[in-house]
């Protein structure tokens, strides 16, 4: 909390401006008016695009006088060959802003685009290092209005583009807060017909978003920047992250399996879109740090695995890949705040847990939960066995954005075990 | 929660970036840089002034290169004419943005200067009718920067500025989302050098605006707009709201106390001034009601009353105004939301209560802590008795954005009883 030895003492937060509830779509003609814009690009995928919404949305702003038009090739889980597609077809015109209208691809693709309709390059150019070459926009980008139609990324808060490099086989993440939305419309009824499988995935995501930053190193526990306008992306938990981490940890333990039971269910889905807003207020800005840091090989890495309720391609989902190591990285990070993930463990449950409960507590609420809502049970139903310990190491050992806010070192060893254990 | 009859289904919400922590002033000069920025104007108090923090820095911007000046004449309580004379002031160069280094009059200041350099009129023109015209700032205005150096206010996060109309013996106030500061620098050692009695009325005020919000009218138990670009100012409480509102009640319950008795308790004072950035973040979205109400006739027809710790003349600071009302409005708002209040009081104190304890509760709780914190006991303090009862309801009646997030009809007869209880 003070400076202390040449620590941190400073934390950063930051959110887009929140129009949230139901029926909240339906203003987004008025909004895009009031930016003074005359065209506008809708960006989104062809399973999202069938349900209405993005064409809802088009038709308002034709109706407001506006040239509008819906790009639906959005990939689940984008590529960087799916982005570049998407930027090619961007750049032909130009465009007063852009609609990103589903989940985190949508949002994600919709970030590119933006940066990558005023900026020259590609986007490897804007990935961290060492995958990247590390450039900071050093232009405007144009209005991004982030309308989320599942709960689970939280994209619409963050200024996070997370991308599938296919030749590199990992994923990888561009951040910069000029990638933020200007605006986000949270609408809950538009998250109503996701299948169970999506609902539970996503819903693991937001669980994993508020964990991880809430059990991330705490901001004042790491050197002051020589610079203090170039802080990591990731500042690690602080009292500002904490309100919102706890506060979509209760939802989630309270309304993820109603929600995925029952996808009609308005309250659970309600609280569900705020549970991932709220994660994303949170996360935005604290960090992630090992399950997600594991995910990005665990999905890039996989060979045959198919989905239920997604595209019919091999693909581990985000929230499937985030989650499948998460109880044996938390048994494993537990030492290192013990009262933090026992509080998490109380907030997903309403029950009382204390020290004589240890590391088990959490991995074993985390264990039942997913198992309630039929999350896959281990990196084995993806594919993997021991012969891919090594390159899934290797592709975390890459995610320095992420390691940086691990609770205790790294190691390769340590690695290893959490892999094997949640094979 | 979901649309019934034509009720309100949505919430909006928006916060300025943050940078908070000790040390975090001294990170202005790179920021305003950042912003490309080669003018500056440092708009603060006399009494501020004496504290070095405005000095140190404009001593950065001119270190690094800018044209920087610093105004001192801003009044505490600004009145119409005190805005007049800072307006005019600024009004005879040009400046790329702005920093407002104080407490909310500091900062109220600096948004009416910004809405005046940047367009034509007076203040009144853009004030909340019936008191004003109601215009909408219609130009770009500049980067405002503000500084908190009281926990109190919580304007660096809101979208208000506050202003004591002399001729109309009222206070009124300005609201629009162009006045909300672009960024918020929170550096809870500015606050060490506050004297007691600041600290316990600026507390006080903190107090206020989260039990105001977390009290207010639910958004959705009132009426949709017609135009959804036209909603109120205050959109009643909401699930956004309620999170930072808890949050502010819990810190001012564990630490205004420390921070009156011993300015020098820097775990006190940081939490203060997080408590205070958590009641702004909250109560700019969701609205205050009647304590707030009730503040701006009895700070704006005060004669001779001078408190302690502020500035020879006569007046009542805004966190005494706005306190000295609160248990006779709670104990009159109770039946609206039973368990709502004695949540409140269960923040504040730690303790549990329950429907036998009532309305007193809460109540109690208040009149506890002002007392150990040295507030003043009533309005007879202030010089007013059952004569002034009229002219105060009179004044109350004319805040229409407060009055229409009151969680009970308001008559006058309940205004008078209110008064005369908290005389």
């Amino acid at each position: 909390m003070y400076e202390r030895h040449g620590n941190e003492s400073v934390f950063t937060w930051a959110a887009p401006p929140l129009k949230f509830g139901n029926g909240a779509i339906d203003e987004i003609g008025p909004e895009i008016a009031a930016l003074g814009a005359s065209s506008c690009l809708v960006i989104t995928d062809a399973g999202v695009r069938e349900t209405g919404v993005p064409d809802r949305i088009h038709d308002q702003l034709v109706a407001a006088g506006m040239k509008a038009e819906v790009f639906d090739r959005v990939a689940i889980e984008p590529t960087d060959q799916s982005i570049d597609e998407a930027v090619a077809w961007a750049r032909q015109q130009d465009w007063d802003c852009f609609i990103a209208v589903g989940g985190g691809s949508a949002m994600d693709t919709a970030k590119a685009v933006n940066l990558l309709t005023t900026h020259p390059g590609e986007l490897l150019d804007f990935v961290t290092p060492p995958i990247g070459a590390g450039k900071a926009p050093w232009l405007p980008v144009k209005p991004l209005i982030a309308v989320p139609t599942t709960a689970g990324t939280g994209s619409e808060s963050t200024t996070i583009c997370v991308v599938d490099f296919l030749g590199l086989h990992l994923k990888a993440g561009v951040s910069h807060p000029k990638l933020r939305p200007t605006l986000a419309i949270v609408d809950p009824l538009t998250t109503v017909s996701l299948p169970p499988q999506v609902t539970a995935a996503s819903g693991m995501d937001v669980l994993s978003h508020a964990l991880e930053s809430y059990t991330s190193v705490r901001f004042d526990a790491k050197p002051a920047p020589e610079d203090p306008m170039k802080r990591p992306a990731f500042c690690g938990s602080n009292p500002v992250s904490d309100v919102w981490c706890e506060q979509a940890l209760l939802l989630v333990g309270q309304y993820l399996r109603r929600a995925v039971m029952n996808g009609r269910d308005l309250e659970a889905r309600y609280h569900m879109a705020l549970a991932s807003m709220s994660a994303g207020t949170g996360f935005g800005n604290a960090g992630t740090h090992l399950p997600h840091a594991n995910a990005y090989p665990i999905a890039g890495a996989v060979q045959n695995y198919r989905a239920e309720g997604y595209p019919e391609m091999p693909m581990v989902p985000h929230g499937q890949a985030v989650s499948s190591t998460a109880a044996a990285v938390f048994r494993w990070t537990y030492p290192g705040d013990p009262g933090r993930h026992l509080r998490a463990a109380e907030l997903l449950t309403g029950q009382t847990f204390t020290r004589t409960d240890g590391a088990e507590a959490l991995a074993h609420v985390l264990d039942e939960l997913m198992s309630d809502i039929g999350m896959p049970a281990g990196l084995r139903s993806f594919g993997y066995d021991e012969s891919h310990l090594d390159t899934l190491v290797d592709g975390t050992m890459k995610q320095t954005r992420q390691l940086a806010v691990v609770p205790r070192p790294v190691t390769r060893q340590a690695l290893t075990d959490i892999f094997r254990e949640s094979l």
